[in-house]
């Protein structure tokens, strides 16, 4: 990380998410969310991605898979793979969460919220861009399932936009939802 | 489609792509593939989503998969998938891909490749960007396994570059990819 800038941390919430009716549930952790967005984040310079899952049992199959990835054969097949999955830590909650990224973020640090039903958002995806060139340190959510439950939007400090599509259309899945987003703030602009 | 706005075809390769060693091989679809980036079209305004395999079982599969989501049960369960899934359409090889889209463009298409090992490329997202905007058409070609074998490279017009990470980091999943790239071209500027 480039001394003066800002840091940036993601959080891919399974619990509390909303099922499509929107209540409250906890989803399984999918495979390929973790192996995307750890792509994702390696590529554009995230210090950390935590899943949070409160379940014992998806948090050993997750354990299983980054062994195999960061140890295993996995590592000598593909070392990239390997530099991506380095970066995911387990959480059991939010709680947890907040706490992990305040021991990294001594002088504070601002919770963003994503999701597909936020309209317009609460700050825009360029000053975000800017404060973190100036050095803030932020924590990006994005939940499964239908997204954030209420009880998380309640907790952050502000809301990215939802991503403008061409004609309304909304319904990314989370691993396109974060590549994009992760790019809008931190990727090459002269492209 | 707005009037006096180009045209976006994005084709996903199966055959010929290369190997981890960059020898030429045929991939098999992904169904996360064809669903993240199925989305991804529909939110971007993209007309057709390719996908290029040769093989009938592969074909075959998929065409369950889009049958379930199109006609069945997916279809009444999630209408914003349906929508989705309904751009995609098979084709068995590059020369059948460029003749459908012949077929629709009958004032003539570029074609873009696209690509990890692609370096600064040929042309710049921006300029693609406003040739849209100008009413050109382009169709992209995303390569699945380690990329575009070199005899498609022979047929594109151009290629954009490879997506700017941090520091050099370049292993993004071609799901990631498409989705930043179709970002990138027509994705909501002031955000």
């Amino acid at each position: 990380m480039s001394e003066g800038q800002g840091s940036l941390d993601l959080a891919l919430v399974h619990y509390p998410v909303r099922n499509k009716n929107g209540e409250k549930i906890g989803s399984a952790v999918t495979n390929l969310d973790v192996h995307d967005i750890a792509r994702a984040c390696r590529t554009f310079g995230v210090d950390c991605f935590y899943l949070v899952t409160p379940y014992r049992d998806q948090q050993q199959i997750v354990g299983e898979i980054l062994e195999h990835w960061r140890q295993g054969y996995g590592a000598r097949y593909n070392g990239k793979r390997r530099e991506a999955l380095e970066l995911v830590e387990i959480c059991n909650d939010l709680a947890g969460l907040y706490w992990a990224v305040g021991e990294k973020r001594r002088n504070g640090f601002q919770v963003l919220a994503t999701g597909a039903g936020q309209g317009c958002g609460s700050v825009s995806f360029r000053s975000i861009r800017q404060r973190l060139a100036q050095g803030e340190h932020f924590l990006l959510l994005f939940g499964t399932g239908w997204g954030l439950a209420d009880e998380v939007m309640e907790t952050v400090d502000a809301r990215l936009p939802a991503i403008a599509g061409w004609d309304g259309y909304n319904h990314l899945s989370v691993r396109s939802a974060a590549s994009i987003i992760l790019d809008r703030l931190r990727g090459g602009r002269d492209e």
